[in-house]
């Protein structure tokens, strides 16, 4: 069903990144489920989590120690169970994992962070989790991405990976990442998960602002229900294997580096909006003059959000109406329905707020029933802008949610 | 489909009102989709509108006509065609057919409310209307709001009506109500429209306090997708037929009238519910412990709006992850999950923010079973509570939406 993906075949190792994979019967038996991702000394990490008051227990420890500064050496990922809404036992269980694996590396347990995604309110199996840790371990090794890519797999159809190489003043630098997720956000199976690495030698804050960087322009630009998971988690991991300068945000090669980051989440998040359940058509939603740009994304997310939007794009209905009715609904203050304009790729339907005296419905219908087209919209009234990638929604989408615990 | 709802059999007249209906060929050959409400001299109407920016020019002629006080006489709707989208020549348009049947009527042309519900976008047929208009007043009756009530419809598969009398210290007081659509609000052919009727002696003030107390606990209550028509609207006219002495909101009988226009608004405002588009379950949320009534709608919507929610519900599976994920992501200032209490009916799932000790899923699933029931959420943080109407979201919803125009 994806719209227009195929599964990486190759993926660049990143110096200074290991990675490991076995099963510890938490998805069912035969099926890998749990990921080990090892760091060399020496690497900077900074993540980004959901916003979800109802986050995860594992969430909560991650923000504590990336919060409390010390060096990140390990990220233990579970598929299966997301250890959500399961308090302080669950906040326990996360430790004593973290534990185990800090215990196999020999680094300090809050060295490790840890990350889940499943079913929530069920408790975490402990003791196959410690008796599988030290295989993961063993069997870690630089080319572990395809193999980790799958392994934290829910309902995703297929594995999400993107990787680059470019040029700096330092040498060739890798950026490598994998993701996993398949709605924003399913919160039992779907949480979305992303690990992106380079060997780079970002410092600590050149990391944390790559990775805000980036994120806002790819994983926060996708949507595919409106739904946000307790446990969303985008992590970036640099190893600092490639040259001899610290790279801050003031060095010549950190637009390079940056700009070879953000095309990795880019494709990583159009991945997950491209295997969006149930989703046929991918979306792209650009909204223009507007006042602010939070004002641009406030009308993209309430039309990419419409329910009646998604299902007339499901069905290649070019129903404009729609969409101007999601436009009006925003809630913009003051906004007047007579300078908005909407157009499907370059057929525009409306200008200040009436169709478009050359439009006729065919032409509309034949950008809609392509698999990919943008839906342009402008508010006139502001030089702001923004872009949001999202699907369409399908009977499959309710078979999807409907069925999947029943 | 219509989740236990009947159409009425009987609806009480109101004196001073008499509706008529015709056939315009806006809807297509052979079906009514005219309507005209005449009000005795003296009536007090009082209007509610959309809030979608995108709001058709029979609204705004609406909102301007009541705002500068011209005693309303009549009242013009047209099913089929929404008028919306439509510019200055759609707001020329409907100031024309409100003159056509002033005319007809004898009364000034700002004496009649235009309201139109269908297709976005296109014209209204001018010619066919007013050769329609006189026929729809010839037969003119007060015991015409069954006709009414089916002519207004679109894709209602049921006409929806509500009917009460009760004693005032000035005799017998009727309230007869209906309304059409089956979301809040498909912009097609689902715009939401109620008219509430009763001949007591409300003063002007009253009339509109009255429906803004009742819509508040009412129509702005339910939620079918989430999706503002731009053409919704809800009026209460009082003919003030009964009695001698005028009743403003201190006057004894007040409370009285006021009770019944808020059960006849509360059976049309959940009768569009039951018969939402695909809906096979109707399903009540209250939200408590809120800090203000705000923040519990804010929850009562984020869960009543959630895809996951909603596809869970018609599933039949008592999935309180999604309920907790849909809580959580509400956007709630400092939410602490570990007060958050989650019910289905009397069958507590979550206390402090984790599985109830006593809750096994047979117990959740029998009542997510039945065709109707409660989800009882408490935040634990203060006093505040609302209560929120919606039904679930099924195949039939994605079909309904998906075919409608092809």
């Amino acid at each position: 069903m994806a719209v227009n993906l195929s599964e990486p075949k190759f993926l660049h190792p990143v110096e200074g990144v290991r990675l490991g994979i076995t099963e510890a019967a938490i998805k069912g038996p035969g099926r890998k489920d749990l990921v080990v991702i090892a760091l060399d000394e020496g690497s900077r990490v900074a993540g980004i989590f959901t916003r979800n008051a109802f986050c995860a227990p594992p969430v909560s420890l991650c923000r504590e120690r990336l919060a409390a500064s010390t060096p990140i050496r390990a990220m233990l990922i579970n598929s299966g169970n997301a250890n959500a809404a399961t308090g302080a036992g669950g906040l326990a269980d996360a430790i004593e994992t973290c534990a185990a694996l800090a215990d196999e590396l020999g680094c300090p347990p809050e060295s490790v962070l840890p990350f889940s995604t499943g079913v929530i309110g069920q408790r975490l199996p402990l003791a196959r989790m410690r008796a599988a840790i030290p295989n993961a371990t063993a069997y870690a090794k630089a080319d572990g991405w395809l193999g980790a890519m799958r392994a934290i797999m829910t309902t995703d159809t297929l594995g999400k990976g993107a990787t680059r190489q470019v040029q700096t003043s330092q040498g060739k630098v890798t950026v490598t990442g994998i993701a996993k997720g398949v709605g924003m956000i399913c919160p039992d199976m779907a949480t979305m998960l992303a690990y992106v690495a380079t060997d780079a030698r970002l410092t600590a804050a050149a990391t944390q602002s790559a990775l805000r960087d980036a994120a806002n322009t790819s994983f926060n630009c996708v949507t595919v229900d409106g739904d946000t998971s307790t446990n969303d988690a985008c992590m970036l991991m640099a190893t600092g294997k490639r040259g001899t300068q610290d790279i801050d945000e003031s060095h010549a090669d950190y637009p390079i580096i940056l700009k070879a980051i953000r095309e990795v989440c880019t494709e990583l998040a159009q991945a997950i909006v491209r295997d969006g359940e149930g989703a046929t058509k991918f979306i792209t939603l650009e909204v223009g003059g507007a006042l602010t740009e939070s004002e641009a994304r406030q009308v993209a997310y309430s039309v990419a959000h419409s329910p009646l939007v998604k299902t007339a794009m499901f069905a290649s209905d070019a129903n404009w109406g729609r969409i101007a009715m999601a436009i009006g609904k925003a809630g913009i203050d003051g906004l007047d329905q007579g300078t908005v304009s909407i157009a499907l790729d370059d057929v525009a339907l409306i200008e200040g707020g009436q169709p478009h005296p050359d439009y006729v419905e065919a032409r509309g219908a034949a950008v809609v029933s392509k698999s990919e087209f943008t839906i342009r919209i402008g508010l006139g009234r502001g030089n702001a802008q923004t872009r949001v990638w999202t699907c369409d929604f399908s009977y499959d989408y309710v078979k999807i949610n409907a069925e999947y615990r029943t």
